[in-house]
């Protein structure tokens, strides 16, 4: 991905302790250049992580032999990685791969590039929206990738978001981070935060009047969201995409953290796969999340089927609520009490075919 | 199960917000009472969580029922329920049952109520230990059950243990958080902690001198590890137990913190059951824990294999490592660092028999 001169870029990284080399690397060149950057350089297979001091040269090789063919500064390049971790990249492979995809590069070639990521996951992950914002249209673009250790503490295994509006680098910068904990930190697939969740976003172009950056940043958010939703759905042995709506919690993220533990559970995700309307399990998740309520005002629905009522289970057709479980997207939505805080998390359903998947991943 | 007259009693409970009745009657009744009861009745089938007002008044009767058929004071009896979530006790068939129960009451009925309190478990858990003590031979036995919702945020779903020896109740108490703590709090299967998490710890006898209390807590200590272990071991689904022993982490909570993270990890418990000595995600799972450490002190084993030192991988035969992990017990062991602090924990892997059995588990 080659971005504008003078484009600003944010980034958002894993919270683990243990990260992989590239990781460093986009953190470090991010906080030294003042949130800009041009060019993204992905490669799949390879995590890249806990690969020793060659993890770090390897990262430094490449990105080097990519500005010198783009023309830019070693430090303007960065590098996302993904796949088994503990194995060094075959350098030799990535670098003779340079000049072909420099030769290739194109407006058009997000889609090229949203497949070339991919590793578990079955689906590309693409959006593009477009609005109308002062007076003239502001276009927003994304890919994603990620299908296991989809646990994001702050994002999930990558995603690049390009806006052609320009956004000065601070306010650019608490825009993503905003947008990020409302998509990508809001999804689960097997509680694993991996080593190398990194989000990318950048925006270049005319200055956007700050007027419109709220409108902006909706965009921004609405756009993550997709990408986060498709990551959740196209978890590992999914069938199905879990939605769950908080409400009622004091403040926004206790009822994140709720909603969370909630798409989280291995009892609820294997419940929903059976589409079984076990609803003991979600309101059990919601007692274990860390944030209090008081049970008594606890109300809760699967679809249109209101299954508790002042913390009190209402008798219900469970024929129905199955049939709401069989969904493509399971909505499933809980009120904790009369607070100001909402929620929202995704996740998907835990199958026989995730445990088979992982079981079987590096052998 | 009936103690002597003067027996103290310490209880462990859940530390979710939505806990069942009979875990909210046990807690009053142990704090009104100065760590003293007498009896505990437990019915399995139905947790009697979240069953509305019905909850309590259904556990005050069946406790009042009892005490009347063993001439106790209804406050020195406690109840634990164990089963589906919201479905309330047939309370005809568990008042029925109380006259045959209270003629069968013996010394040996051990292992007939560990049989009985059973779920989804597949084997009764239960530990008597034997030592000489102050000149004289102290007894502690236990029982417990559990295999699903396993992530003790206290206790697992229900344990009692009872010592023959008596020790003052605020002492007892002590001796028992500390030992829930190493035991049944360091154990998961699924992450889901439960509603109705509780073990009761009786002691009654004659007074042990409080030269003994060190090695009482060892004897105690060990007795709940060994049914901690019998409950990971006998997890939903699982093939085999994992012991993740953490070294070297700046103290014992924090080492504590990093191993029940490893052990419950859906991708390190899919790469056990795939015997795949996939030893990054082991990494990563400490990574995510939220203990701070540096990456570049890590050193790992599997079993008698060394896969990494220094925050470096070394080559080593995955053939032979395959070997360890299909043993009964797979032994993980990871030093952070130098610091003094040592935990282990303990779970089982995660096989497409965890789904099924959830996925089928009320319908």
């Amino acid at each position: 991905m080659l971005a504008p001169e003078g484009a600003a870029c944010a980034g958002a990284f894993t919270r683990s302790v243990v990260r992989a080399a590239c990781v460093d690397l986009c953190d470090e060149r991010l906080r030294d250049g003042g949130g800009q950057a041009r060019a993204v350089l992905i490669n799949s297979g390879q995590a890249n992580a806990c690969t020793g001091d060659r993890g770090l040269i390897d990262s430094l090789r490449a990105t080097q032999a990519l500005a010198d063919r783009l023309g830019l500064n070693g430090e303007a390049v960065l590098i996302c990685s993904t796949g088994v971790i503990g194995v060094p990249i075959p350098m030799e492979v990535l670098l003779g791969g340079l000049d072909p995809l420099v030769e290739a590069l194109n407006a058009e070639g997000g889609a090229a590039a949203a497949k070339a990521i991919l590793t578990t996951d079955l689906v590309e992950k693409e959006i593009a929206f477009e609005a109308e914002l002062d007076g003239r249209s502001v276009r927003i673009g994304g890919m994603a990738k990620g299908s296991g250790m989809i646990h994001p503490d702050m994002a999930t295994m990558l995603g690049t978001i390009s806006c052609d509006a320009a956004v000065p680098p601070l306010k650019w910068k608490a825009m993503v981070q905003r947008a990020v904990e409302r998509s990508f930190n809001a999804i689960t697939v097997d509680g694993d935060t991996s080593t190398n969740d990194t989000v990318l976003a950048f925006a270049a172009g005319d200055p956007l009047d700050s007027v419109h950056h709220a409108a902006l940043e909706q965009g921004l958010t609405e756009a993550m969201q997709h990408l986060a939703k498709a990551i959740a759905r196209d978890g590992e042995g999914a069938t199905c995409l879990i939605e769950v709506q908080v409400e009622g919690a004091l403040d926004e993220p206790s009822a994140q953290r709720v909603a969370r533990t909630i798409v989280g559970s291995s009892l609820v995700k294997t419940a929903v796969h059976g589409r079984d309307p076990n609803w003991g399990r979600i309101v059990a998740a919601a007692g274990r999340s860390g944030v209090p309520f008081d049970p008594e005002q606890v109300a809760l629905w699967i679809g249109p089927h209101q299954l508790m009522q002042s913390g009190q289970p209402l008798s219900f057709d469970p024929e129905a609520a199955s049939r709401v479980l069989r969904s493509e997207t399971v909505p499933i939505r809980i009120q904790l009490g009369d607070g100001p805080g909402n929620g929202l998390a995704w996740g998907c359903d835990l199958s026989d075919q995730y445990v088979r998947i992982n079981a079987d991943y590096t052998t």
